[in-house]
């Protein structure tokens, strides 16, 4: 039996399917301690069978590189009981047998999307996700970016757009990218959030200006095929095309990765992203 | 027999020795048409034995990714005579035993500098190299970067430094970071080439701020535990500490990978990292 857990801050799912990413049977229930949520869903699946390989897909911080001492291990989060859990300590424990795999969720995002959605059979493929923060999950040559702890794209700095003077809400920094384009700084920046704003509202030309520059740092360090860009503020209609239109604009000829077509594209799998992500865990 | 060849735009280097990296006997030669480079390199390694692996270090640019059909090729390279030049046929056709592995210059140096240079041991390294142009070689989780072609970091953009007007030396884009950072922008901005300026000079503080953006999105997408900047523009004294200076600031206490001290290093290998780098290549 081959098992996936999407742990998230607010949602987990559990689901049980195959290697490939195909889930038999998934349970949704909300994240409450981690003692219980992990009793939770170890003992949905025990009811199930006896997992021998389980792939895991958690929110961050989170030690991701299997050589370091914290793999496995929620890190310095400030979501109250959870800092230094051991999601491996917790699954090792439940299934002695299992083999656990543990990634970023915006990484099992990113190479369920390779796989079977929307950068089906790419190995170079990085997918943006624009909700609360900004985050990146990258594949590259067919291998997971971690680096040494993980990266946090949401606070590449930009170059503002010209005549932006908003100042940002990011606590940290002036000009990064999750301070001038997530949720909340759109919410800030227009008075209201972004689910409100119309397609054709200008905030939809800022938000795609930021996305272009974050893409832009992508094509020149990972060079991926494509860019999928997907969260709650990547959905207004025509915001994939913007964000295109501009990354040709600012690359001026220069990259030969965006001539791919279409580059900038939206996710294919939603919200089941994370737990088909789980599940090709796996296989790795 | 092991075998190594860099392969340069104005000078190539072909060597025997290990997998290792250790050069056992090394010759430096002009390069000219490709077809005199490689048939001096490849006669000159044939007095010496039969390779039973050759690694190859080219500048690009180049098809480095095994998979594609253009492996091992020279691309749409500006040098007569060398576009489209296949250089693994040509090591094929002298050495069909032979296992031919092909990387660019920069990733080959990032290799070497990982393993037995400034940031020996270490799995998740950048190189940035700061001449001509400006380029990053990056081994990430122990993997070369490729992406999908090759990125191009140097065209990457960065916020301009405050009161900064200099138009830049980039045809293609105003605000890169070679247009504004490479020894020919800093010989068109200061009058002078960067060899000439003073440590002291200011020059310096604006170089630094370029570099440190540029690591900052290094630090974002792939998070390397160590970055090494190294070429002509990067040799005046206390720059790397200017850089890391600099970096520490912008990044306002966030970035986890950057609290490894020293973490902007110049490289150790210096010359020889290129040919080192095409001698470990065979290895993987």
């Amino acid at each position: 039996m081959i098992a996936g857990i999407e742990l998230g801050g607010t949602k987990t799912v559990v689901a049980t399917g195959t290697g490939e990413g195909a889930v038999t049977e998934e349970w949704r229930f909300p994240t409450t301690t981690p003692e219980e949520t992990f009793s939770r869903a170890t003992g949905w699946l025990r009811e199930r069978g006896t997992p021998s390989a389980i792939g895991v897909a958690a929110f961050g911080p989170l030690g991701v590189v299997p050589r370091h001492g914290n793999y496995g291990k929620l890190l310095a989060t400030p979501k109250p009981g959870w800092a230094d859990y051991s999601i491996i300590g917790a699954l090792h424990e439940a299934f002695p047998g299992a083999q656990v795999t543990i990634e970023t969720d915006v990484n099992a995002a990113a190479l369920a999307e390779a796989r079977i959605g929307a950068a089906s059979g790419m190995e170079d493929v990085a997918y943006i996700t624009i909700g609360t923060g900004i985050g990146a999950g990258i594949l590259s040559g067919g291998h997971l970016i971690h680096g040494t702890l993980h990266p946090e794209f949401g606070h590449l700095k930009v170059p503002r757009k010209p005549d932006d003077h908003f100042a940002g809400v990011c606590p940290f920094h002036a000009d990064c990218l999750e301070g001038l384009a997530s949720g909340p700084s759109m919410a800030a920046r227009w008075g209201k959030p972004a689910h409100e704003l119309p397609p054709d509202h200008p905030a939809w030309n800022t938000e795609a200006w930021y996305l272009a520059h974050g893409a832009l740092s992508l094509v020149g360090i990972v060079a991926p095929e494509r860019v999928i860009i997907g969260g709650g503020v990547s959905q207004a209609e025509g915001f994939h095309e913007k964000v295109e239109t501009l990354l040709n604009e600012i690359a001026a000829g220069y990259f030969a990765p965006i001539q791919h077509k279409p580059y900038i594209v939206a996710p294919h799998l939603e919200q089941q992203a994370g737990i088909i992500g789980a599940l090709l865990l796996t296989a790795r």
